[in-house]
């Protein structure tokens, strides 16, 4: 960040009076530009016991599969969210279950919240994917899958077996991915 | 927003090749703009059976009762975010248990992550609070609670009794606070 948003002067980092965080404020009109984490919601889609996983077609980890996910929109709720994304990677339409799984990205700035989901449409590859697929537990490759956080989800998912335990929470430190 | 924060110039409001949502886009460097939703992280502290509740000295709101809770920082994880407004606003150390309720604000942009806690220190009024005190089940503020999300958070909180139900997902549509 360089420049303020509202008023186009340039923006200085400092601590503003009454806080204790470096922020980007604006010494012109006096806005305090607020950084924050960005919420990522994705599913689990799964149909007699496969999960449904896409090739990604984009960067980051092109040609990784991953479950849906990206994030969230303004005017969406975090379930809509992780349908809308599972709509749009894999052309599928999916009941939301329950919140299962939350990993901190710290650094990437990012909480990815994962829920469990009922494939209950057809799927075809979307324009973000390269393929789209159904796989059993034993067929997941697990050395292909793209983010960290997704991993960490699809292993709790098949650790719970349907059942709500919860939401487990994982908190990544290095962007290993 | 009006300019770019990156080089300064105007930017305008349009669908970028390959996207479906409105975005502010800069046409001198072609930087795109996304806003996502921010996530605002609290806890509701128990000891004894007792919550602890924090009178709000700032807006919106002023005056009125809340659970410990504010905007996520970068470099933290949500837990973590939880045990630093408990500790900001009530100068109180908290262990941090499961997560327990989501409220999507939806046109406020925010999703509101809410864990139980147990308090395990002293506690003090802190800068944005007027107020702190420890609350009984029945003596409960009900009508002088800040926030939708808050009240959800803690009726869910008694509801549950100390049982780990997984997440209560609540979607507030308009700003009723």
């Amino acid at each position: 960040m360089k420049y303020c948003s509202d008023c186009g002067q340039q923006v200085n980092q400092r601590v503003p009076a009454g806080d204790d965080h470096l922020r980007w404020v604006c010494d012109n009109c006096g806005r305090v530009h607020y950084q924050n984490p960005l919420p990522v919601v994705g599913c689990v889609p799964e149909k007699d016991g496969k999960i449904l996983l896409c090739k990604r077609a984009i960067e980051p980890r092109y040609g990784y599969w991953t479950v849906p996910a990206g994030f969230m929109e303004l005017g969406e709720s975090i379930a809509a969210g992780a349908a809308r994304e599972t709509r749009e990677e894999a052309c599928a339409e999916v009941e939301i279950g329950h919140l299962f799984a939350c990993v901190d990205v710290i650094d990437a700035g990012q909480i990815h919240l994962f829920f469990t989901a009922k494939l209950i449409s057809d799927f075809s590859v979307g324009t973000e994917s390269l393929d789209v697929q159904l796989f059993s537990e034993a067929d997941i490759p697990w050395d292909e899958i793209a983010f960290h956080s997704g991993r960490y989800a699809l292993k709790k998912y098949f650790e719970d077996r349907g059942r709500n335990n919860g939401v487990h929470i994982h908190e990544l430190r290095r962007a290993k991915s």
